[in-house]
C-alpha cells in the first residue's frame, strides 16, 4: 500500500472499549454470543455497537461508517468489525493499527477507509489467541473478538501475527473535476433519507470559495450549500455538508431518498455535479 | 410554565447512568458516535439505550416514553433525549431536573411529560462544554451527549447555562368527562399491537368504582376491565390497565392494532368510551 | 423431569454478567426499564443484549438461542429470557441453574434445551425479590429484572423459591432414522436466510463416516456436505454444519430462505434428508 510507508510508531494503550461493526442484523445471537467471548477473555471490556445492520457484504458501507464514527471515541478504542462476505476463504485475518486506534477484522477492503498516514497492518496468524477448535463459518466468534478482547488485555499487536504491506483497500471513488464543475456521486442514504455523497468541503474549494453554488441530483437544481436543513420550506430538498463533513441532499422535515425516488441498489449510481451559479 | 412555581431543591447526584432515547434508527454510526464521544469525557459512565425507533420526530411519543420509563431507573440517572426535527434553528438546547433525575435535549416538547411539580429547566448556552467546532446538523453528538457526559461527571446542570421558566410542554391530551362516560383517545401501539390510551386509572374513578365498565373503541364494545390479557379466550379483545398505568386495548395472543385494523397514522384519532354498563 | 435426576452440586458464583433475551422488540422502553430496574438493584450489572426481536410467543425459537449463546458466556453469567405468552396466567416463573449458569424466566419451555444433565429448577415464590406491587402484564420488569438482579448480587437460587421436578420442556423434535436416511427438518432461518436444521453431525455418523452424503431439501439435491459458504460457486446452495453445530442449507453468498421460498411459517414443515450418495 503507498499509504503504508510510514507505519504507525504511536505504542497503543488499550482504553478498554470495544466497538462492534457487523451485517449479522439484530434477530439472532451472532452478536451477543461475540460479547460473551469477549467477556470471558476480558470481564471489564466496555462494548459499544456501532451498527449490526449493514447491508449483508456491504463492505463498501463498512469502510464509511468506520471512517465517520472511529475519531470519536477516545485513543486506545478497540474497532472489531466484521462485516465479511468471504468467510471460510483465503481473505486474512487483519489488524490496523493508526492514530491511536485498532481495528480488528477480515481484509477485504472494511479498513480501506482508514488507511492512511501512519499505520501498520498486521496479518493475524497467531492461532494461540483463537478460540479453541475454530470453525470456518464464524470467525466473529472464532478469531475476531477474542484476537480483539486480548489486544484490549494488553496483549501487543505485534504478537497476533506478522506485519503485512498490502491490504485490501475499498476502491470508493472520489470526486472529479471535470469543466468547472465537481461532479461526485451519492454513496448511501441514512435512516433519515439523507443521501450522502464523496463531496467534501475541499473538494469544491477549487470551484472558489466567495461564488455561490448550484447542485444538480437527476433532474433537480439546487439553490446554494445551506448551513442547515431548515434552511429551506418543509418538504423542499437542501444541500449541505453533514455532520460526516460530506455534501448530502436532504429534504427538511422529508425524506430526500422517498422524495427522488431512489432505490436501495440505485445510490452508487447518481451523480452529484456542483458548479458555480 | 405553571409547573415550574416551584424549583427543584433537591441536589442532583450523578450515578454515572446515562439512558439515550432518539430518533436515529439502528443502521447508522449515529448512536455509536454519541456514545464514543460520552465514553471520552467520563470513561465510566454505564449508557442504556432505551430506543433509538421512535418515528422520525415524533416528539409526543418520545414525551410518553420518557414518562413511562425514567422512574424505574435509579435516582442520578441523565436521560438523554434526541427527537430533533428542528435541529439547527432556534430552539434551545435545555436539562431538565426533577425528582432526582436530569434530563439533556431539544425543547420541543420531548420533556413535557416531566415537567410537573417541583423541577428546574435551564437553557444550555455554555459552549465550554459543547464538542469543538459544533455543527448545524447533529446536536445529539456536538451539544447534547457532551453535556451529559460532563453532568455524569459531577459538573453542575446551573453551569451549563441559565434557568428558564417557559419550556415547551407536549400538549398531550387529557381525557374528558361527558354524560356520565369518560372518552379518551389511543395515544400510540406497542410492539404487541397492544393501543394504549391515554386515560389512568383514576380518570374512571368518577364513575364509581364499584360498577362494571363497559369499553367502546371503534365498533366494538369490550364488556369489563381485565386483570391480565389472559382473561378473555384467544383472540378476543381486552380492555386492562397496562404496565405503565394507562388503559390499553389488547388482544389475548393477538394483536390489536392488526385486528382493528389500525394503521401508523390513524392511532391518535381513535376514540376510546369508558361508561357504566 | 427425566433430565432432572441429578441436581446441580456446583455453587454458583454470579460473574455481574446478565444477558437479556425476550421478544419485546426495540421500539418501546421494556428493554430499557428492565435494565433500569437491574441497575436499581446491582449498580455494577454488566448487561448483554442477546436479542430481542424473537418473533412474538416463539418459545421453540427462544429455547434454539438460548442453547446456542449461553455457553459463550463465563461461568457465573445470568441469562433473563422473557418470551412469556402466557404472563398474568398460572405458568410458574422459574430459575434453571446448571454448568454453572442461571437462567430466569417463565416455565412454558424457553429452558427446555439446557435442562439436561446436572441441574435444578426453582419456582421463583418468593415475592420480597419482586418490585414493590407487581402488576399482572409486564413480569419481565416486576419480577424476573428484579430477582435477576438479587442473584448477580449474590443472593442465592434457593432463597427464591422451591425446587420443582416438572419443568416444561421445550418438544424440539429430534431427526430419526429410516431406510438409511436421517430425515430431520428445517427450524429456523436465520438474518443470512441460512436454514437451520435438528441434525447434528453425530446424527448422521450412523450413515458411515467415509461415505459421501447428499442432502436433499424439497426438490433440490445437494451433493456433499461443505467446509464452508465458499465451497459452491456463488449463488448455489450448499450444505454445512453451521457455527452451532447443525446441519444448515446455505446459498453461498445468497439467501436459502429466498432461493427456496420458504415464508416465516412454513419452516418447521421442511424435511431435510441426509443419506448417502
Amino acid at each position: 500500500m503507498d499509504q503504508g510507508t510510514v507505519s504507525e510508531s504511536k505504542p497503543f494503550k488499550p482504553s478498554g472499549i470495544i466497538t462492534l461493526l457487523t451485517d449479522f442484523g439484530l434477530e439472532d445471537a451472532y452478536v451477543g454470543i461475540m460479547k460473551g467471548v469477549m467477556l470471558g477473555i476480558n470481564p471489564g471490556a466496555v462494548m459499544v455497537d456501532i451498527t449490526h445492520n449493514v447491508s449483508l457484504g456491504d463492505t463498501v458501507r463498512a469502510a464509511i461508517i468506520l471512517r465517520d464514527s472511529y475519531r470519536y471515541f477516545p485513543e486506545g478504542t478497540i474497532h472489531l468489525a466484521v462485516v465479511d462476505p468471504g468467510v471460510g476463504t483465503h481473505r486474512r485475518p487483519v489488524i490496523v493499527r493508526t492514530r491511536g486506534h485498532v481495528f480488528v477484522g477480515p481484509d477485504n477492503g472494511i479498513f480501506g477507509e482508514v488507511l492512511s498516514g501512519a499505520c501498520s497492518v498486521i496479518h493475524i496468524t497467531n492461532t494461540g489467541y483463537f478460540l479453541s477448535d475454530p470453525g470456518s463459518t464464524f470467525h466473529g466468534r472464532d478469531i475476531f473478538a477474542p484476537v480483539a478482547a486480548y489486544l484490549s488485555n494488553g496483549v501487543s499487536c505485534e504478537k497476533m501475527g506478522c506485519l503485512i504491506d498490502d491490504p485490501v483497500l475499498t476502491g470508493i471513488p472520489g470526486p472529479r473535476q471535470e469543466d468547472g464543475r465537481i461532479i461526485g456521486q451519492i454513496l448511501y442514504a441514512d435512516h433519515f433519507g439523507n443521501m450522502v455523497t464523496n463531496i467534501k468541503h475541499e473538494d469544491i474549494e477549487v470551484l472558489g470559495s466567495g461564488r455561490r453554488k448550484q447542485i444538480r441530483v437527476m433532474d433537480v437544481i439546487i439553490d446554494g450549500i445551506a448551513e442547515t436543513y431548515a434552511n429551506k420550506g418543509p418538504g423542499e430538498p437542501v444541500a449541505l455538508f453533514g455532520s460526516t463533513g460530506y455534501l448530502e441532499i436532504a429534504v427538511n422535515r422529508g425524506n430526500a431518498c422517498r422524495m427522488f425516488g431512489v432505490g436501495d441498489g440505485e445510490k452508487g449510481h447518481i451523480r452529484v455535479i456542483v458548479e458555480n451559479v
